[in-house]
């Protein structure tokens, strides 16, 4: 059972607007590729099978609080951990350090869903396999 | 004095990912272009002066909430107002409709910051032309 | 029978980088944004129905030329003609032009194509509706 | 002296548009990237110089040919090799695969300037560092 995972990311030129940092849309980026690399690490075979099932998982709420300006160049060490398990949905909550210090903070709710017989996104229970690798980490954003 | 904007926005091809839905980080884009619009309908000439100062507005905190998924093609209604008018800071809130019902709620917060002779960014007034301008909208994301 | 179509796009904060203008990965974006608005002023019940019939329209080559850097709060001039009309591809020329001047040179080439029973993507004939409202322009990138 | 890099990238699910591939704009952010990791291979001290000193490398000439469609979770291999080498102007050729097999190929000529009295940007001589560093491959996108 995994609860966290750690993440280094460049910060790429791209990445950058005119005040010369990170333009703030970026970090939810770093967010979903922290997820996808977490999941990957617990086992992407398991992910394969629910796209082969139609399952999808949108994000419900997202929020990111900006402590400091990094710019490109910087290399951003970012740590998710898993901060509630439901029956459809899982929430994730991140921090993104650079040179040792706290530069952001985050938070992510994702809910699994399946498109029903009109297209129309239903909620669904999470893919087993998942719930089997994941648990609530012991520790949390307040800490 | 303004309290309120409206911005209609087209859901391009490349604002979609895979599941056939707007990725969600841009939502963050469309809220930082209608804060953009809004500022233009006020006085952009302001806005060239405090570039001229040397004043940035950062974000410091955001947050999305997402109801229902929304598609390429689609036109956005977003809804911008001020729901918060501090001495360095703004926030604003935000309301997006599609076909006349919500999609989604976000709300924005940014300060506004100078660089010191260090290259440190330091919160300093918002520059009275912008405070002049705008106010506290009579309603929010409460109601 | 079209052959051209003009874009007003405003420059946003999210379109610059630390160098104080445009990332060049915008003006692709662009492109796709006039393509779009063009295809939607010719009739976008059209490209409802290709969807319908399960075709994607994917950009088999692109490129672009930058001649003069834009910046945060200019406004766009887009200029989009048709100048390649094939079977199954049709390729677009755009000119981008900020206070008059020629910023930008670009040509994006699309073809239509449907996925077989694999799932691989086979070029298909353009749909009719819309070979019957695009012609080649009368004058060129060349000119 | 080095004449090529190789860059791995994990296509991640923002990279992706409701046809379910990359988005074609994404491969431009891979040769940005693929291009700042080849040159921290080098030296990225180097690199810090030429920002103190003010010098910026817009891209003058970018290009993009699209093989085969790619997708979420597939890994791409980046070649990056130096096509040309001149007083104040590199051009980058790409070569993009995905399972052996090549998916994409591009082009990338910067330009190195300078901003004068004015603001306006000038060609400057790339930085000797650079040059020292930096030799034309032995090969070519026509091999």
């Amino acid at each position: 059972m995994a609860f966290e995972f750690h993440y280094q990311r460049l910060v790429h030129w791209q990445d950058t607007d005119a005040a010369g940092i990170i333009h703030f849309t970026n970090y939810f980026r770093y967010m979903e590729e922290a997820e996808t690399q977490f999941h990957r690490s617990l086992d992407l075979a398991a992910f394969d099978l629910w796209k082969a099932e139609g399952i999808d998982w949108p994000r419900v709420s997202v929020s990111c609080d900006f402590v400091k300006p990094v710019t490109f160049g910087d290399q951003l060490d970012v740590h998710l951990w898993v901060a509630k398990k439901g029956r459809s949905s899982i929430g994730y909550e991140f921090s993104f350090k650079s040179k040792s210090q706290e530069v952001a903070r985050g938070r992510l709710t994702m809910v699994f869903v399946k498109k029903d017989s009109e297209g129309v996104m239903r909620p669904v229970p999470a893919p087993q396999a998942l719930l089997d690798r994941l648990e609530v980490a012991p520790f949390s954003a307040k800490d």
